[in-house]
């Protein structure tokens, strides 16, 4: 029986044990957002660091102006193998609030298992998918290499977020401050879907963003449209031009090099993408939508995973009560953002923009811009040898090739891991989209959990290679 | 003496009991749209009722789901001249509510009479201006020539509404179900300003309007632009286009038969325009602006009484709060407002603008109008005898030549009168732009009293020639 086998078995073994283990912290009520909630973050935090420092971690509280953060470290004077690599694990124990909660079937801090309407066995409660049930298919997965060999195969750092559901305001001064410390080879970040149930799922690039509020003023107070209306200026209508002329009529986005960064999709991973059999009609008839809305000529996975978006986010000006008012606003203002891909610049996208809407102020009218932030798109290199490994270990636990996907969103840790520690990441999960979360009745899979925790045993094996 | 002039000397003799009852009537707090102010409301249509009785009128209230209506008839057998014309006098005596109180210097309704910054002698009081102190002008003009000569020189009905402020809901019931008894030869309608302070002006047109609103739906929820932006239709983006092409780049409005029914102004009137001395610097950089935004080649006058326009009074779509939401909302919305001239259709210029929507809108989206109502356009032919005695009879009373004058904007019973009652209105008001009227402190300048007193004497007369 290979090493890897015998942890395997270990898990499947010890599995009730961990299955209580998740439930003790599932009851930990540490919703992020509501400074109420402040005491059990701080427990749920201590209870990681107890059960991190009893595999052998080096773990530890670290405090911050929010919600703690919990740092361990795993080398080679720990046990680890010398010349092993070095992977930072990231996940986050903080939950969203509950609220509505007159909408739960059972009290979201009472978890169980339960068989639900499809035959599946479930694990109920907030955070069971999102995302303490994703992080500790990690540590039992450690916890079984721990027990079952008496040391974990390669060396591990794992850092534990306590704001992830209320903006993550610790996040970028804390990686600054320890950058030496967190300092691996590559990031395993467990916050993610698989493709379906069947099929698990490695996102190899995620969209970056450019956000941008732009503000058209024109007179100093709202005027009256029976007595101005004519010779004054309209913001609105200033905005609507500036909105329309936004995107050609193939659905092309006409900023001024707006394009400059963007490749075409490596046909090996787009033959990928076509065989994925995602399904176009159900993923739009979900929402109540038929046709694709994007650039004419790509398909749906490729308009939300491998092309830029500009979308308007937001819109407001004048009169928006009930009935009518005849004004014409001093100001109106949009929300705009850009999602961006390959090596689009986030701030030459901004400027762009700003050119775009300077180019169409008429006279009278000025633009205020509020920079939002941005980001630039991540990619992670389709050919490096620790994603071979990864996908060869997920097929061998699923017996199903690993789906190689795109993320149409922006998922700000692996850009500030790129950015600060100068490390691309690998975001694996087991969740699944009917998992509920930041609603009522949250569940994960129990096989998510059991096969998730002998995916990453598999995986830090292939990576220990 | 001619019988005018006794009037005249008559007018000033009683001034002091003159400005004794106006004061009396502003104490009245007939705020309309405040419930708890109906028995007030009630309480000035009483008085008003027991005036225009003192002066051979055949008044009363007529009570409305509302506020009452004041009718008083002074025909033929109440002593006007047999074949002399039937004028019907139009006033609101509700006025405004008074909030916020504390800045005003004086108890809005404890009127009185000072003098101000600049000199003038005015009259302080909610509604000394609008419209309490205007109607009350043609009533004690109406007083010195009953008490002067024993009878009116013409046929007059009045009609004093109680619901101005508050949208005149019983106007259109009352004049369909009343329009037999209402029916006269034309209106004089007492609630404009003068030209300036020394010029008398006649409004001879009225801009009309259509009011409409265009939500459109796309998804059936609001979406994440990670997961849908791409593929997804954004309302907001449809509306940019839809309002973005609404205009043509010399700020003609692209709407197909838009222009249907638009006539240039006569040459005879606009010269009058030319002449009246607007400074357009001051009118537009009063609130800020420099350069007239309306249809190019056409001056700032007649690009706000002459030319329609298609102005956008209010847009909300998507995430509006502080912050940033990639949201992709259902649906976005906006209310549009046209202002019409000439023999516009309101109802074919709300079919183009629905053609223009549809004809924008892309597949999986759908619009919603909703019809917030239209009113053609007036416009008083200026050859008409009736208005060239009215200025002819100004002219007399301010030794100025009579500013014939468009508006702007849409006075609701202008255009009731024409389409319920089917006559004229002459538009003849002594207010001025600095009376403060719907805001704190409105004052009514004694000038414009006393004159406008004289001046409804004089008008008297000459349509009784």
């Amino acid at each position: 029986m290979s090493k890897l086998n015998a942890v395997l078995a270990h898990i499947e073994t010890d599995m009730g044990a961990s299955l209580n283990r998740l439930m003790e912290l599932l009851r930990i009520e540490s919703i992020s957002t509501d400074p109420e909630y402040a005491g059990q973050c701080r427990i749920a935090a201590d209870w990681l660091v107890e059960e991190l420092d009893k595999l052998g971690f080096r773990a530890s509280r670290r405090d911050t102006t929010g919600h703690p953060m919990v740092v361990a470290h795993y080398d080679v004077g720990d046990g680890a193998p010398e010349g092993s690599p070095h992977v930072l694990f990231y996940g986050h124990y903080d939950v969203q609030p509950v609220d509505p909660l007159d909408l739960w079937k059972k009290p979201p801090f009472e978890p169980e298992i339960y068989e639900d309407a499809q035959g599946r066995k479930v694990i109920h409660g907030r955070g069971s998918s999102d995302d303490k049930g994703q992080l500790m298919t990690f540590v039992e997965a450690c916890r079984a290499w721990k027990q079952q060999t008496g040391h974990l195969p390669c060396r591990v750092t794992i850092l534990f977020e306590g704001e992830e559901e209320s903006g993550s305001p610790s996040l970028v001064p804390f990686l600054e401050a320890h950058k030496d410390e967190l300092s691996t080879d590559f990031a395993l970040i467990c916050d993610t879907t698989m493709w379906d149930e069947q099929t698990p799922a490695i996102s190899t690039s995620l969209r970056g963003m450019t956000e941008e509020e732009v503000i058209i003023k024109a007179a100093s107070r709202d005027l009256h449209s029976g007595f101005y209306g004519g010779p004054a200026a309209n913001p609105i209508r200033v905005l609507g031009k500036i909105i329309g002329d936004m995107h050609d009529d193939e659905g092309k986005v006409t900023l001024e090099g707006f394009y400059e960064g963007v490749a075409e999709v490596p046909d090996e991973l787009k033959a990928q993408w076509d065989d994925l059999g995602f399904d176009q009609v159900k993923f739009l008839g979900g929402v109540g939508l038929a046709y694709p809305a994007g650039e004419v000529g790509y398909s749906v996975l490729e308009q939300k995973w491998s092309r830029p978006t500009a979308e308007v986010n937001g819109i407001i000006g004048g009169y928006t009560g009930e009935g009518f008012k005849t004004v014409i606003p001093a100001q109106a203002s949009a929300k705009i953002s850009f999602r961006l891909v390959g090596k689009q610049d986030p701030e030459k996208v901004r400027s762009a923009f700003r050119a775009h809407v300077n180019a169409r102020l008429p006279k009278d009218c000025e633009a205020e811009f509020i920079n939002h932030g941005g980001s630039p798109a991540i990619e992670f290199n389709i050919d490096k040898p620790e994603l071979k490994k990864a996908t060869a270990a997920l097929k061998d636990e699923w017996q199903k090739d690993t789906a190689l996907i795109a993320m149409g969103g922006s998922i700000p840790i692996g850009g500030l891991f790129q950015s600060i520690l100068d490390i691309d990441s690998l975001l694996i999960g087991f969740a699944h989209a009917d998992d509920q979360i930041h609603s009522p009745n949250e569940k994960y899979n129990l096989e998510s959990f059991t096969k998730g925790t002998r995916s990453w045993a598999r995986i830090l094996a292939a990576l220990a290679e």
